[in-house]
């Protein structure tokens, strides 16, 4: 098995991956933009209009003309006649000359004439039709301006880029109802091994459940993908080629897992490159868990063999199909895995030349300001599910560094 | 306005409103583990089984007993009898006696008698039924024992956990294909103004469209709820209560989103009040931008006036509603908010007794080892929406404290 020994670092092999690949080669649909949250838009959009289109106060208060106010003080007042004021959501029906000031709300459109906004507590009512001011505004103070949120014209979003709620709303105050993203890239997920049998099954002695098929579609819902089930294939080269075959038809990407034997390695590497060509890319990262991976292209499309066990399938997920997934509908800045900050237990061991993950359980230690973060790191074979589910992240030994140290700050990444 | 100034920090706001609230008042409902991603678990889970069932090997190699590898080295060897194999997902039809072995695949069964497995790199075969063995291995080396990742019996995740890929795995591996979750928890939203008009419309002189209806309805969406969209209320007190009654009747909590002029504040706090006792608990936080936020709880359930600019009210959404949210669904620690560390490029001002959030933008700078990563603050008044947009995440800047410095590293929360 001489290929085990050629391995790269999951960067390298990401990068090599993404290299062969078109960008953003998914088509676009159109949606509301109300359903858009976590779709990735397909084309750069501009905004149609100024936003926003009319002066609004920015405060209550009176609109006037600034420089009626100029020198107004505590001790020598500006005086203004009240001309009236402009209600909320009404186009201006008064305008204000020398002197004059019109009751203006926050959010509401100014006086004609008007260039700035006097806050009401910097006013005192003389009497009912008689303000003064006590304090001088500048031009454009307490104003937004036609066109300062975004103007017309003006880039909105680029291509690629993931939507947020706030941008979300950002189309609604433009109008933009509608929008074009990027399809939701397709996964077809094919479990495969000889002891491999359904959740629902009772297994017989010496088989186990279907694991990896669940974790990998929920990590693809979670990357914004639609997972396909193709089911359990068993180590039989034709049956595995006939299941891989039917879901790289329907599906943008193919992932399978496969037993971590070195025959069912072996089975899987044969398998991609029975699928079509170039087939396999990369047999082995420098990566503990998750060495025996394999990366491959079949079609154009992306094809990975994830090891068997849960651990390493999650982990090679996270580090080279979430990405490509992301790739593929143009998005070149995926959403960073969200870490925390926190001080390692206990020193880690690791060999240079490789990067760990190690499962992490988090705590907290002392109180107030004392108060600290703590990374315990939950020992347990790399096989094992249940040794995920008891930690709350993963802390990275990197490629070059022989291990971390009891005390050392790490970043946790939350998994 | 007296009330504005009775000001509380958002924790503490939050806090009150927690305790008058009961713990998990949402009804469970069943749905397929393999749909249950986000989801919320209403009881605590045991383990039906062993996880695994038997003694699987967790290498390729031979399984066969410790005790007659005892002193064996390269120089001097112990030699064992091949008896047999055990394939993949096959019940042990062999069993080893003194100085016997069987063939071991990674994650198969041990043959019966066995109690250690030896890696293939460990030995040399002899002939085609007789192998050496140079390294002793202890009693249970290189086997996962029945129970070890998991015992029947054992808990496996208590209620309220929010349920990640590898949890569902872990349920499929144990037969649980079902799962019993909190019910998502419905947050009826209501735009309120007369100078809010729908997205589609064209809006006349002095109007808008509706932004906070679309960017709450996603933050409610990616809390795990489900939003109801109310529309658009004028400013008409009779109106407004009609709107808010129908969607407390609906929902678990009521949303409105008011104009920021005080007349629009005030006639949120009467529309809360009116709607039902206690109505209004908290009017205003010591919070920038999103001091005019209202918190209040009507028939037992939460109800919030969130401020009409929408960078105000998605930043109180998060504050407040957010862990409300979780909160209803059982969930006491909801999942963190992703942060990155980066260093601030320019100073903060911000006012002690005040929790200030300063959208800011992202960049590295420098390359390999020198490469690092800021922070740019993204000034803008408070009500543009695409300040928000050009921004990556928030800094706070917290309530002690007179505002941050250039140079200082801070952990942006992305947004």
């Amino acid at each position: 098995m001489p290929e085990f020994f050629n391995v790269l670092p999951p960067a390298q092999a990401l990068q090599g991956l993404l290299e062969l690949l078109p960008r953003s080669p998914l088509a676009g649909e159109s949606v509301a933009v109300a359903d858009a949250l976590g779709r990735i838009t397909a084309a750069p959009l501009t905004a149609p209009e100024d936003l926003p289109a009319f002066p609004r106060s920015a405060m209550d208060g009176f609109s006037l003309r600034a420089a009626d106010t100029f020198g107004a003080s505590e001790g020598l007042p500006a005086y203004f006649s009240l001309v009236g004021e402009v209600p909320m959501g009404m186009d201006a029906a008064v305008s204000v000359g020398l002197g004059e000031a019109a009751v203006a709300y926050t959010g509401g459109m100014l006086a004609g004439h008007a260039d700035a906004v006097v806050m009401v507590e910097n006013t005192q009512p003389v009497d009912a039709v008689t303000i003064e001011v006590v304090r001088p505004v500048a031009p454009g103070e307490n104003v937004v301006q036609p066109g300062e949120d975004v103007r017309a014209g003006e880039p909105l979003l680029p291509a690629g880029h993931l939507l947020r709620p706030q941008d979300l709303g950002g189309l609604t105050a433009l109008g933009i109802t509608r929008i074009t993203v990027a399809r939701r890239p397709k996964v077809a997920i094919l479990a495969m091994g000889d002891e491999v049998v359904a959740p629902e099954s009772i297994p017989s002695p010496g088989q186990i459940r279907d694991v990896n098929s669940y974790t990998v579609a929920a990590q693809v819902r979670q990357a914004g993908g639609i997972p396909i089930l193709l089911g359990i294939a068993p180590d039989d080269y034709g049956t595995q080629l006939a299941a891989a075959g039917r879901g790289l038809e329907q599906a943008d990407v193919l992932v399978c897992s496969a037993g971590s034997s070195v025959s069912s390695r072996d089975l899987t590497a044969d398998l991609i490159n029975g699928l079509g060509e170039p087939g396999v890319l990369v047999h082995g990262l420098s990566l503990r868990p998750g060495k025996p991976a394999i990366v491959g292209l079949v079609g154009g499309k992306p094809a990975f063999g994830l090891p068997g066990n849960p651990v390493s399938a999650m982990i090679v997920f996270d580090l080279l199909v979430r990405p490509v997934l992301y790739h593929l509908c143009g998005c070149t800045a995926p959403p960073e895995p969200a870490t925390v900050a926190a001080r390692l237990t206990q020193d880690i061991a690791s060999a240079p030349g490789r990067e760990d993950y190690i499962p992490v359980r988090l705590f907290t230690q002392g109180n107030g300001p004392e108060e600290e973060r703590l990374a315990e790191p939950v020992f347990g074979k790399s096989n094992l599910i249940y040794t995920l589910i008891r930690a709350d992240g993963l802390v990275l030994a990197p490629l070059d560094q022989a291990g971390l140290y009891a005390g050392e700050r790490v970043a946790v990444r939350l998994f």
